[in-house]
C-alpha cells in the first residue's frame, strides 16, 4: 500500500502513459514540422511488421507496410515536382535517374537515421537485429510520410518532404554532378559530329508482369549499340552507354 | 480579293485560330472537369516527342515527356489512396498488384481512347503509325494528369483521376476478383490448418541499378519454396505460388 500522501500506483502508471504519448506528439511535430491530429496514424508508421507477425500473416495490414505504400507514392511526386521546376531542360531521363537516387532505398535509411526515426520503430525484439539490417527505417520514413498524407492532406506531406527531409539531407547540386548521362553525352558527340541520331524502342512482357524494354541507337540510319533494362529510360541510357563505347569515348 | 462585305481574309486567319484555341479549351473542360488556366501546359501534355525530334534530341524536353514523368507520380499516388481507403484489410501486396493493374499501359491507352486524347495527341505525321503502335494514348493521358497538377493542384488532379479516369473506366470490383492472390491462399490454407508460416525475404542488387528479390517461405520452420522477384511482393507472390504447387492445392 502506497503511504499517505503519496499518489496510487494507477496514478503513476496513467501519468506514464499520457508523457509517453505527449512525448510521441513532441516528436512528431518536431519531425514533420506539424503537429498530429490522428496520432494513431503515427503509431502505425512506426510498427514494424516483426511485431505484429506474432498473430500471424493476416495481422500484417495493421502493419506500417500499406502506409509505406501509400507514403512512397506521395514521397515520390513531391520529390517528382520538385525535379520538374528544378531542372526545366532536363529530359525525363535525367529526372527519373535523379529521383531514383534521391528515393533510393540506402537514401531513405540514411536520412531516417538522421532525423532519428530508429528511436521510434517498434519491432519484434526477436527479429529486431535481423530486421534492422534491412531498410526497417526508411520504410518508416516512407509510412510516416503516408501518415502525414491521412492526417493534414497532400501540400504539408508535401511541404515536410521537401522542407524537412530533401532540402536538409540532399545534396542535390553534387548529385547532378555526378549523374553519368550516357543520352546527353551521346547527344553532344552528335551534335559536334553533324550526325542524326535516335532511338528505336520496343517492349516486351516477361514473366511474372514485368516488362522488358530493348533499345537501340541509330546513327545516321545505322544502329550502333543495344541496350536493355526494365524501363525505356534504363534501356536507352545503356544503348547510349555501349554505343559511346563503340564510338571509342 | 475579297469582294465588299466579305471579310479580309487575315480576320478569317485570326477566327479560325482562336476558334481552335476555343475548342481545345472546351476539350480539355469536357475532359477534365476544370477549364484550363495555362493552356500552354495542356498544348505540352499533347505534344509527342516526335514532333519536335526532328529538332534533335535535345528539344526533347519541349515534348510530353517530363509532363508524363510528373503526371506518373501523380496518377500512382491518387490511385495509391484510392486502393489504401477502399481496402482497408487488405496487405501491401495487394495494393500494389490492384495499382499496377490500373495504371498499366494497356490500361492507360484504353481510358485515354475512351476519353477520345488520340484526337488531341500531336505527331508527326511520318512517325505517326509507328508510334500509334506504342502507347502514344496512355503516355499522353498522364502528362494530361501532370498538366491539371501544375495547373490547379494535387486536389484538382486528383479528382480528375478518380472521377473521371477511374470511376467510370475501370472496374475495380471486377479486377478484385480476378486478382490471383497466392498468398491471401496461402494464409488461408495455413489458417485452416493450424500451421505456422512466414515469409524470409533476401534483396540483391543487380547490374543495371536493379534490386533482385528472394523470398523463402517457411512453414513450421521449415523451408517449403522460393520465389524471385524485382520487388519483395512478386518474389513473395511467386513463392505462395510454388509453395501452393508443393502443398497440391
Amino acid at each position: 500500500m502506497p503511504k499517505p500522501g503519496q499518489p496510487l500506483p494507477i496514478f503513476g502508471f496513467f501519468r506514464r502513459l499520457i508523457g509517453r504519448d505527449r512525448a510521441f506528439r513532441q516528436a512528431i511535430t518536431t519531425i514533420t514540422g506539424t503537429a498530429p491530429s490522428n496520432v494513431q496514424l503515427y503509431r502505425l508508421a512506426f510498427t514494424h511488421s516483426s511485431l505484429v507477425r506474432q498473430q500471424g500473416e493476416q495481422a500484417r495490414h495493421q502493419s506500417n507496410e500499406r502506409l509505406e505504400f501509400l507514403g512512397d507514392a506521395v514521397l515520390g511526386t513531391a520529390v517528382a515536382e520538385y525535379l520538374f521546376r528544378k531542372f526545366p531542360y532536363e529530359q525525363e531521363g535525367f529526372l527519373t535517374e535523379m529521383r531514383s537516387r534521391i528515393v533510393n532505398r540506402e537514401s531513405l535509411n540514411s536520412i531516417a537515421l538522421k532525423i532519428g526515426l530508429d528511436k521510434l520503430v517498434q519491432l519484434d525484439a526477436a527479429q529486431g537485429r535481423a530486421a534492422r539490417s534491412r531498410s526497417v527505417n526508411g520504410n518508416a520514413l516512407e509510412a510516416l510520410v503516408g501518415a502525414v498524407y491521412l492526417d493534414h492532406g497532400y501540400k504539408t506531406a508535401r511541404k515536410f518532404v521537401l522542407a524537412r527531409l530533401l532540402k536538409p539531407f540532399v545534396d542535390v547540386k553534387a548529385m547532378t554532378e555526378t549523374t553519368t548521362n550516357f543520352k546527353s553525352k551521346l547527344i553532344e558527340w552528335a551534335q559536334r559530329n553533324g550526325k542524326n541520331m535516335r532511338y528505336e524502342l520496343t517492349g516486351e512482357a516477361r514473366p511474372g508482369g514485368v516488362m522488358e524494354f530493348s533499345a537501340v541507337v541509330v546513327v545516321d540510319d545505322e544502329p550502333i549499340a543495344t541496350g536493355m533494362g526494365l524501363s525505356k529510360k534504363q534501356a536507352e541510357q545503356l544503348a547510349a552507354e555501349r554505343a559511346l563505347t563503340v564510338l571509342g569515348m
